[in-house]
């Protein structure tokens, strides 16, 4: 019998994206590398011994339950959980009712493509933006569509025009899908009153918005600002997950669906996966209701601050000129920018060969070609370690500045026009 | 801001299988009915005491890789756990580098779907065939088409002329998805020789095989047979699962892959939640590695088998004439057929009047209309309730037929042809 060809493969799968950056997650896993790459949380600082003690009672008494199907959209309790995590988010008063919980939030992203999107519509996007969205967007025959950001994030101006235009096109926009807290990868956080600026030009133009917002807690200064969800939620879809603020490995996120949707939202979540782990959703129950766990995202937080800061420290002193920056005010990334001209796919593999791996920017952008941008995590790496891969990568850095600069045309006389 | 509406949602969102079926298994919940709905395992024979200690030990010790992101593919020592499992599905030397883990094997059908089939393509199915794959297909806009079967399931010869009547009509077909041993809902048992026909047929089409198989192991008179990916491995994509031989709220399934297409089968699965839980994939792990998981398994194999003969003796006392039905060889189910004219959608409402349900055929068909069929499942419920839910429903079956008969149209001589 003979074996099975490409022929066989969906469109979407033999179009999946794939290459150096993907090739990086795997590579990141050797450990004589500095890995800047991976946006894993910090774990050490959980109380292991307890939660190991709560995994005990959950299965050794409650396994009947733990261990057996549940209810498809999450155990009632998880849905509380989530709306306790939500009221810290900055979005309180959730409906536990109107919870799906996903395992994850990438499912959760996966199943807003499901319900929402047809092939061929249009998800209008930051860009950069989180890389397994783009992925999920792919798989599902969808066109991410960039608009237009500054420092600040979105431009609500910019997204009514880009909503304009797709609409006078005739193409069918699904959602906008953003980060507007801290985002994957770019950092940026959105003002408070952009927020509704964005909610009200979705409005406008009858668009839906899918609001991600793992990091959103992981705040270096001040209070989380409130989700676009907490004074928009009928438009609103919003992400939450347990994977920053406690485990990524449960597998634990969610859904809060306008009342319109729910259903559908859950039905299409079931046919994805059937429900997430009832085992995990127990765990993370446990952490949100028996453990000090916003004490937990506090350490963390200061942890990640510190790490962000020694971080910058360090390319500000190795890496400049030449790079430029955006200061992290929350989250895991610290997203930079090397001279016009540098391919960070390059550069990356130059970078492993020192000794240091970091996510280029074609990872997070839906527009193909060359790309200076990267990505620096800092989440799970500790300072001093941050600062040796900072200077194993300085002299690929650098080369690669004047590579590029060496090979910028020098505006001629002759190439002027004529006045 | 006006809340959305059904315009939001996806063409396949708007159209996915709801309905009195569906709410069975929210019904199935109330305590006061007798559920010969749900398939759940029977989990009060697990050791959990002992797994209670493993859950402690790996959250405890092991927190910082059992709480973290794991490889996307699933951990190596799931991969090695599933080929164990596999090779006592009878499935022995599989390589643990073609295996991918999903969180349940809902997920890896609906992984299939997404990395084998484009909108419009035409999936093949045994009629009645489970309920969540028909789901999945529907969401990924897959045309189900039922090829037909008899007492032992797939026919070779109507396979042939299904896949040749498909390829006349420029049908792409995405693949056969088949549940070769002790089928959801049907309870047949693929016999040997045919499954390496099946295989063939599907050779000479080429087309690729989607094998199924949560229940091999569950076998009330022998050995597992062989599944169809154990003698054609390079044309067919096997799915595993721990959840009927150990648990379903691990939610940890698998497919074993083809070489040549797991990559872009493990990438499509990415996309869509990243990775299983790693927590459950650990606990799955504790379970085969540390465990006698066979021993259990044939434990509650030998309860299945007392349960399945307790409720065919109360069907055959309390339903004929009437009810025919396949007498299980193994799994969770009893497959059910009353007289033509019986709806059987009709007759589970009024059978939770009557404090018991099940679930009513048309749950498990393609094909729209009304059913007589139904499934019984005997796997969760003891015999002493296994006989009380027959007899609860004992006057409702009865009625049901008489008044189905009534309405059948006796033959009148008027209505005969002239010769």
């Amino acid at each position: 019998m003979s074996a099975p060809t490409r022929s066989h493969l969906s469109d979407r799968a033999a179009g999946v994206r794939q290459s150096a950056v993907r090739d990086v997650f795997d590579i990141a896993m050797d450990p004589s590398l500095v890995s800047l790459a991976g946006g894993n949380p910090w774990l050490s600082g959980l109380p292991l011994e307890e939660l190991g003690a709560a995994a005990a009672r959950l299965v050794a008494q409650e396994g009947t339950t733990s261990l057996q199907y549940g209810p498809g959209q999450g155990t009632e309790r998880m849905r509380q959980a989530a709306c306790t995590v939500m009221a810290a988010d900055g979005l309180p008063g959730a409906d536990p009712d109107l919870v799906v919980v996903t395992p994850g939030s990438q499912a959760a992203i996966d199943t807003a493509c499901r319900a929402f999107a047809n092939p061929g519509d249009v998800v209008v996007v930051e860009d950069p933006t989180f890389v397994g969205a783009l992925t999920s967007f792919t798989t599902w025959q969808l066109d991410a569509v960039a608009t237009p950001t500054d420092e600040h994030g979105l431009v609500p101006a910019a997204l009514d025009a880009t909503l304009t235009r797709l609409r006078s096109e005739g193409r069918r926009v699904a959602f906008l899908y953003t980060i507007p807290s801290f985002a994957n990868p770019s950092g940026l956080l959105l003002p408070e009153d952009r927020r509704d600026e964005v909610a009200e030009m979705c409005a406008r133009h009858d668009v839906l918005i899918v609001e991600d917002n793992p990091y959103g807690q992981i705040a270096f200064d001040g209070a989380p600002l409130a989700p676009i969800a907490a004074r928009h939620r009928e438009r609103t879809v919003y992400l939450g997950t347990m994977s920053k603020i406690f485990s990524p490995g449960v597998r634990v996120g969610w859904a809060l669906v306008p009342a319109a949707l729910k259903r559908e939202f859950y039905l299409c979540a079931e046919s994805a996966f059937i429900h997430a782990s009832t085992t995990s959703q127990m765990l993370a129950t446990a952490f949100v209701e028996e453990f000090d766990w916003q004490g937990h995202v506090r350490e963390v937080t200061g942890l990640y601050r510190a790490r962000a800061r020694a971080l910058q420290t360090a390319v500000d002193e190795h890496w400049r000129p030449g790079f430029e920056y955006t200061a992290p005010r929350g989250g895991f990334f610290l997203w930079g920018r090397l001279p016009p001209g540098v391919d960070t796919v390059e550069l990356m593999r130059a970078g492993i060969e020192a000794g240091a791996v970091f996510v280029p920017g074609a990872a997070f952008t839906p527009v193909e070609g060359m790309h200076s941008t990267l990505r620096l995590a800092y989440s799970f790496v500790d300072e001093d370690t941050l600062v040796e891969g900072v200077r194993r990568l300085a002299p690929v850095v650098q080369a690669a500045v004047e590579s590029a600069e060496r090979r910028r045309p020098t505006p001629s006389p002759l190439s002027r026009k004529a006045p």
